[in-house]
């Protein structure tokens, strides 16, 4: 099969399963006060260290969570109850956000009545800047949080918070962006971006599943989400899982130390792809921006034809990828990514994502290219449904 | 090093250890809709499948989470925020319960504005159920939730909580029991226990650790924790650790399997390892019940010795055990279960819990034998801090 879905996850690598399963060999609780226990701790502190250098983060901004989506759902509930007060209820996001983040808005929104600013995005996923620096200087007292992404998950583009940290940063405003797309793919320094909270998913950069990293700057006031034995500071309880930590380091060691180079060959065979696709159906559009995207992501709305279709007729010729987030599979409605971005329903159903990943190799992008013209000349026949 | 210290973490079983790598080296998110996502969520599904029927639960009745504490955290704030409004906004639950129940129960007091009644213990630490019966009697229209322990982490008893269980179900209240350290040990089937909701962890059982599971009966109104892509019927939402899945489930399987015959063996390891502590400290003080009490449970108080030094003092000569939850170890407290069942402050310091578990030999219990005559006097000359 030529796996081009790296996006909803990518494979383990293997040096990152060898630490797994050296690290699951040993036993010890980090809590335990024993030889075992203090044995298992020096494996986390060692982790985090390294983690720490690795995104340009302390030591001590770093809290292990157990998916992205925990991170996600900590960062903006717990930065919007920790500030929410009298006059300050205002959560600030946008259009594009993955579920992870925009779920947790909704929530806060209809269940614990907070006001949502939701910013919009242009043709290319760019988000308004101008309008959310206008927001936030607007009503400053009134926003609890800002939480945004820093590259779609859908069509890739990367986007330029700059001016919107340093609007809120401006107004003791934290932001929080979801990277979990972003880290390893694409230079990232926490310190450097201003950020005041960042989430990375272990399973989207070569590490184990069930693990996630919540970076936060230090002083941050912050509610926690999982209450208990007060492990990580006191900001998120459960028993530390030492195996998926020092994994999910390990993997970020390799992605991050590798990004350079990485981004130079997956941009090459994206850039091939894309082209390639092009000549094989002239009239399909390309999503997102044409070059500033993430290295592994092309995004392509096929007119005429059904995505869901697209992608089974792929999948049958040994070509795996998406129609867009996993996450939202099996929901037969048109991305709300590609509606925002002023796409029709049509369009926006005949869309599919093929993502590049560390495995991917040249093989990929020909089975893909091989399997494409007949299955697009299916999918048209049948036209949308 | 004789491990003794199964409550905290017990050694991955090598059978969950293969399951584990075996699915790393498969490749699919199992949300996805190609070829590798169905076969991920093939693994998933029969997994829940299986079990389900390890823990008499259907399998549309488990929810995998990210620990026993977020099952915990999940149970306890998902059931009453759901349950919760006027005139209904009462949490009742124990004085010894884990931190993962006891925590989430005090920040539902402090910052949620809940009602708390803490049911209170004998000397073995059995929970008052005539008491507990009579707070839901007494005004049933008040409860949001019920949350208690199937058998207690530090000092073993093993609860009876079937009348709780009928009196809560008569008025429709839901009950919760973290039973992360019975599941495995004692029988449990959770159609049978008429519990509403239950949780447990996969690395108290062999399996790995940044895994746990809910089991939450059907058609039982919940509020999620964490809100994303939808995942686990819109509960718990993260991308399904399809690893830490059928890891825990093979744990899970042989932990339910051998329960019988485990329960024979380490009982009688466990009485043995009790006779010959009291035939070396005649003044030591066996808490809970001397016989109702889990399999792999050993828990003294050391009158004149500070459990901390004795610990070390014991890891020194080779014998790894715990002063009590590893969750709050460092914390210089005495621990709040025993001081509930009516432990003065100086004998709740004076404890040390020695717990078994799948890997414990005769070995270990022959270990710790031999160290605990010297330890026990230099602790006892060293005395309380």
């Amino acid at each position: 099969m030529a796996y081009l879905d790296h996006a909803a996850t990518t494979p383990m690598r293997p040096e990152a399963l060898e630490t797994y399963i050296d690290c699951a060999r040993h036993l010890g609780n980090a809590s335990s006060l024993h030889r075992a226990g203090r044995e298992a701790r020096r494996r986390v502190e060692e982790a985090r260290e390294r983690l720490g250098a690795v995104l340009g983060a302390k030591p001590s901004e770093i809290v292990f969570t157990g998916s992205g989506t925990e991170a996600n759902n900590l960062a903006i509930k717990g930065l919007h109850w920790a500030r929410r007060e009298s006059g300050r209820n205002r959560i600030l996001s946008t259009s594009i956000e993955h579920h992870a983040v925009s779920d947790v808005v909704e929530w806060l929104r209809d269940h614990e009545q907070a006001d949502v600013t939701t910013v919009g995005v242009d043709e290319r996923a760019y988000i308004d800047v101008d309008s959310a620096v206008a927001d936030i200087d607007n009503a400053p007292d009134e926003v609890t949080v800002v939480s945004t992404m820093s590259a779609n998950n859908e069509v890739g583009t990367i986007q330029n918070l700059g001016p919107v940290i340093a609007a809120a940063g401006a107004h003791g405003i934290p932001v929080h962006a979801d990277a979990v797309q972003a880290i390893g793919h694409v230079p990232m320094s926490f310190s450097d971006s201003g950020l005041t909270a960042l989430s990375l998913s272990g399973h989207k950069l070569g590490g184990p599943t069930g693990c996630g990293v919540l970076l936060l700057k230090r002083a941050t006031d912050i509610t926690p989400l999982l209450h208990g034995g007060g492990q990580e500071r006191d900001i998120r309880s459960s028993t530390l899982d030492v195996a998926g930590i020092c994994a999910l380091t390990k993997a970020a060691d390799l992605a991050v130390t590798e990004q350079e180079a990485e981004e130079r060959r997956l941009s090459a065979l994206r850039d091939q792809l894309i082209e390639r696709i092009q000549q094989i159906a002239p009239d399909a559009i390309l999503n997102g921006d044409p070059v500033n995207r993430l290295p592994g992501n092309v995004h392509f709305s096929f007119p005429g034809c059904e995505g869901d279709a697209l992608l089974m007729l792929l999948d049958a010729a040994g070509v795996e990828c998406a129609t867009g987030s996993a996450c939202s599979a099996g929901v037969a409605q048109p991305s709300h990514v590609l509606l925002a971005m002023g796409r029709s329903e049509d369009t926006a159903r005949s869309s599919l994502r093929f993502s590049l990943g560390w495995s991917t190799t040249q093989d990929d992008i020909d089975a893909l290219a091989a399997a494409l013209p007949d299955a697009v000349k299916r999918a048209r026949s049948a036209g949308l449904s």
